[in-house]
């Protein structure tokens, strides 16, 4: 069953013993054992998300992994999360832009109970249409609920525009159109298409017994082995610039300054962590400082980057009332020049690499955040390990920093503002402006 | 200096050794050291919440512990999230309605920087004019973000009518005009009547060093010691009934439905834990099944105790779209009586143990989590071990679930809905009828 087999040594940057087998099938399991733990957590990383849906299918991932909670020739949809629950576990999924994941966490006993439920809804579910319709209905109050948030709105926004045209563009949870209009034929259709022993992952860290959680998964062997989904390749980076809103009548404006950044494999990941670390990573970056301990404009800003299989982004993020919007945006745009034009210092760059290393450590404490990245990891073929992703950000020069700066910030970036409207003519004459600002001194 | 010390045999129960140091100053130090973990988790919990405040004073808890951050003696504002940050770890605070607590999080060979840092906010701020001023803005936008999550809204109004004449009625985070009056020498007298070192605990998890920690603490000593201000007890429990409406134009209404609850020492949370569980604690209680899986009716439903040291209060919350709400309160209100009539099953019993015990070992995981049920329990004198508290919860019978659940839903509960308002009529209307549906069977 198991055709390739073998232990990494490298697992022990973290205590752990990672592991990693390809069943016949081709499904990839990857797990570590941590020594003293006593839970398990567990992820099925299924390789389908919405930039992999045709557009009369947006939502069709996100609406299929609900329904995949509903019921199994063996179970109702109670007794699925009974199982889990009656043992004090959690069971719960999610679906992104390139990926869905069913994952559970519980106690080590009940390891074997965890991957069984859900095996038996990635393979076994019935997709009733009563139970579709009835689904049909919560996710039109999970649509409501996401334009209730301000932050998601504004996700949604700079990723229209950002990647317009592309599928990347579109929101994971769809429409109300898109939703109402999904089929159970395309839902059944889309699942049997998607979810591929060759696309699937499972991953496990915590106290786990690695050999046992691969013959439980021999289930899926005897799942027709079907070639990889096209996917369609994100455009080329460009520089989309403007300024969007959508109005709701909430107390504050929620904004969101972006930018294009860069894919997962891409170098100038490595200058990117540090200089988002520098201008937004915490209480002691530059734009918290200006802008909050210094003049008390916004309960907070930060500063993060993401990154897709082939296109990212990086944005600057922070709530503050209507009248401060345009004030805050000069402000980081001032920032951001400066950093473009003058770099960061030698100080600045070592605390960088110091943060990045602890946050980092301190991040993969628990079996939850080991197994999300040994799952995400081996869904792209990613083979990085930590430490040498750890090595890579120490590697990093002053100059690599700077010259990323300038390439980022020469050309003005996406402003996204959820709330109250502020003037927006103000803001397109300060984008208009960005050039000047960020050019390098003469 | 330390008059009393001694190890806990009791703390294996969760694989860790607990100590436990009271210092002259009355500072007491409660320590887990968790074999194998390579982090520090560090909190000092200050027994004043916005309980203790008088009416003029309403936010002066939280707008000290923000003043806390914003330089000392020795350290900018700056310098203070620097000396953290730059080691990857993290330094915040919160503020509840009957304590404060400051906590970080390091690698183990951080901890005495984490343990420096917040002993040098405590006992060495500035609190310069300028600082306070710039903080007042910062909070009077947190003011404004709150006002925009309904949840916090609702809560709000639940605890304002549940406790109403009373300091645990009002908010924590305090008005905008109380946040406006307050001046520097209320704060800082504030600070200096309640951050006394007999009202301080010091709790860590993690790698521990015990005697090291303690040595550290020993500036408090030099404080002189206070007495405990006093507190103001909650009013007996009352059933206060109705409807309250706090109109947002949002697409959903954010709906919570409370009732009087128990004290942090009240043998009755033991049933009530249980039934909570049983009826709002995962996808596979009876609300969740109800309301979603066999109508879809909302994404979310859930059910939650909470208790503080003179008062309780439980509450079933759910979201939902404005013309569901009555729909759902009757589901919600027809399952509570059902379940004061006819009690729960045997199996619904053992489950909801099972549940309980495994969540509490899998909440338990993290030194973090450790941390604060620490810190937390020792702050109000509470000795329970973790397993003691879940041998009480395994011998709690059928019958005192029943008892339990009739004695809280036998009156009607308080209605708190913050967004497009519902009929209001309709919903009083459905309380007024609660006494008939919930009264036990002829």
């Amino acid at each position: 069953m198991a055709r390739q087999q073998h232990a990494e040594a490298a697992g022990a940057h973290l205590g752990g013993t990672i592991r990693r087998t390809v069943l016949a099938s081709g499904l990839r399991v990857v797990s570590e054992d941590v020594p003293g733990s006593s839970t398990f957590s567990v992820g099925f990383f299924v390789g389908v998300g919405s930039r992999h849906e045709s557009e009369h299918l947006h939502g069709a991932s996100h609406f299929l992994e609900h329904v995949l909670f509903k019921g199994t020739r063996r179970r109702g949809p109670e007794e699925i999360s009974a199982a889990i629950e009656q043992v004090g576990g959690d069971l719960n999924a999610y679906t992104a832009k390139e990926h869905t994941c069913f994952y559970a966490r519980v106690l080590a006993e009940d390891a074997p109970v965890a991957c069984e439920v859900i095996t038996d809804m990635l393979t076994a579910s019935l997709v009733r249409a009563d139970d579709l319709e009835s689904e049909r209905e919560v996710i039109l109050e999970e649509i409501a609920m996401h334009a209730d948030e301000p932050g998601e709105v504004a996700a949604d926004l700079v990723a229209e525009r950002l990647f317009a045209g592309h599928p990347l563009a579109r929101s994971v949870i769809g429409s109300r159109a898109s939703i109402g209009a999904i089929t159970r034929e395309q839902v059944v259709g889309f699942w049997k298409r998607h979810y591929r022993p060759s696309s699937l992952v499972v991953a496990a860290a915590g106290r786990v017994d690695h050999d046992a959680l691969v013959g439980q998964l021999s289930v899926f062997d005897q799942l027709p082995p079907q070639p990889a989904a096209r996917v369609q390749q994100a455009p080329s980076r460009r520089h989309e610039s403007g300024v969007g809103v959508v109005r709701r009548p909430t107390e504050q404006c929620t904004v969101s300054m972006a930018f294009p950044g860069f894919s997962t494999f891409d170098d100038r990941r490595y200058p990117l962590g540090l200089l988002a670390a520098v201008l937004g990573g915490g209480m002691s970056s530059r734009l918290f400082v200006e802008v909050r301990e210094r003049r008390g404009l916004a309960y907070t800003i930060d500063a993060a980057e993401t990154a897709w299989s082939d296109a990212g982004l990086f944005s600057v993020d922070w709530q503050c009332a209507r009248e401060r919007v345009e004030q805050i945006a000069g402000l980081v745009r001032d920032e951001l020049a400066a950093v473009a034009r003058n770099g960061i210092s030698p100080d600045e760059l070592a605390r960088a690499k110091s943060q990045l290393r602890g946050q980092t450590v301190l991040g993969y404490e628990g079996p939850g955040a080991r197994m999300s990245r040994l799952g995400t990891a081996e869904l792209v073929g990613d083979t990085r390990t930590i430490a040498e992703l750890l090595d890579r950000y120490d590697a990093v020069t002053g100059e690599q920093v700077t010259a990323l700066a300038r390439e980022l910030f020469g050309s003005a970036p996406y402003l996204a503002v959820v709330g109250p409207a502020p003037d927006r003519r103000r803001l397109q004459a300060l984008l208009r402006g960005w050039g000047s600002a960020a050019a390098p001194a003469a």
